[in-house]
């Protein structure tokens, strides 16, 4: 009984004084599958490793946080819910769901841009010539939610092959991100530790050397804590 | 000292009777991945868990087994010796090297049949419009490997979404193979189950139900095992 009670205490202490106590954190990772038919799909290089980095961490900054992953080898972590989609379609119905009562969105996943215009029902044949595939647009999810957005904290990523910088800016004021993180593409996919740049909407930014993602993770969610703070979402 | 003899005694008893001993066997597993640019590919279903379970079925049968794997996330079977390939092409190239050597070849590999034509060096930018992807064929590993086969015993696998006997008949004559497993594609892609057909190069086949792959494996081996006394390989 006095166990009970001076566990309680101590719980409502550490929610109190967790920089991300209270605060419902919306999480994507990995990558998206987008089916040619139901064997061959067009995919991208995420592992989802810094998607589920930031879930950890962020549950342990004290969040309620939802984990919304694509298809990706890593399991679950513990004491956070998870909801696993395949498609950019379905990754988008499932953060939409959630969005409304979200306080902020951190959307690490590699949603495909593109997916097959049409999706075979059968197996299509090998044949010997070429096969044209014609490629649409996947809806922008992040684009969405920054045109809808209420008082949620937006924070995004983007993987670049070259100028990082004027990409990352752009993006950024685009989709009216609180937040973008950006690496070069060959620093980060599926690797453990990555190079990142925080760029701020407030037009300055912060470049980091390598650091493992748990790091990194940590310092997002750091972040994220102080910008609700200065938003005065606290 | 006296342990050192029993346990050779052993060894070399269970060398004799393993109905594999002896042979060198080559599988190959898991998809591939064909790069699109540096960021996305193209890939199909496969989890690589048919491939692993002969790799070890085989293994634990006495044989002298190598594991050639597209991507997968399943951890190396224990003392087998793998190589991890990406494309189609290294897996080609991967088979090739070692088949003049091999007793059996088992093709457990959902090779890509097509890739893109081109590959861009950096991140295609996205752009408002579709993409047309011109997809190319890739080259066909088994039926380069039944055209120059000599004495080894080659297997094969096909996943059909229609007309499964047909398919599966063609693919075992045209590629010159000893043995073809077939499945239809829902009931076997990424589960731990599956429900394959043998279909044999004298003309008759063995419909099985579902059953765990590892099961499904060891049939396999013994199938294997068989078919290398039938034709003098031993």
């Amino acid at each position: 009984e006095i166990f009970n009670t001076i566990d309680r205490y101590f719980s409502a202490e550490k929610k109190f004084t967790l920089p991300l106590a209270g605060k419902k954190i919306l999480v994507t990772a990995g990558p998206t599958r987008e089916a040619l038919d139901p064997i061959r799909f067009f995919s991208n290089q995420s592992s989802g490793k810094m998607g589920y980095a930031i879930a950890e961490a962020a549950g342990e900054a004290g969040a309620d946080v939802t984990l919304i992953s694509g298809p990706s080898a890593l399991s679950d972590p513990s004491g956070i819910s998870v909801i696993r989609v395949t498609s950019a379609d379905e990754m988008r119905r499932e953060v939409l769901a959630r969005y409304e009562h979200a306080d902020a969105v951190i959307k690490a996943a590699a949603v495909a841009d593109y997916r097959p215009e049409s999706v075979s029902g059968s197996k299509i044949k090998k044949a010997d010539g070429p096969l044209l595939v014609k490629m649409v647009r996947n809806p922008d999810i992040l684009m969405e939610l920054g045109r809808i957005k209420k008082s949620q904290l937006l924070v995004g990523f983007a993987a670049e092959t070259e100028q990082l910088e004027d990409n990352a800016r752009a993006k950024l004021e685009k989709k009216h991100l609180d937040l973008l993180i950006a690496n070069h593409a060959a620093d980060g996919f599926a690797k453990d530790t990555n190079k990142v740049t925080f760029f701020f909407a407030d037009g300055h930014q912060k470049a980091y050397g390598e650091m493992p993602k748990k790091e990194i993770a940590e310092k997002i969610c750091r972040t994220v804590s102080e910008l609700m703070e200065t938003s005065g979402q606290r």
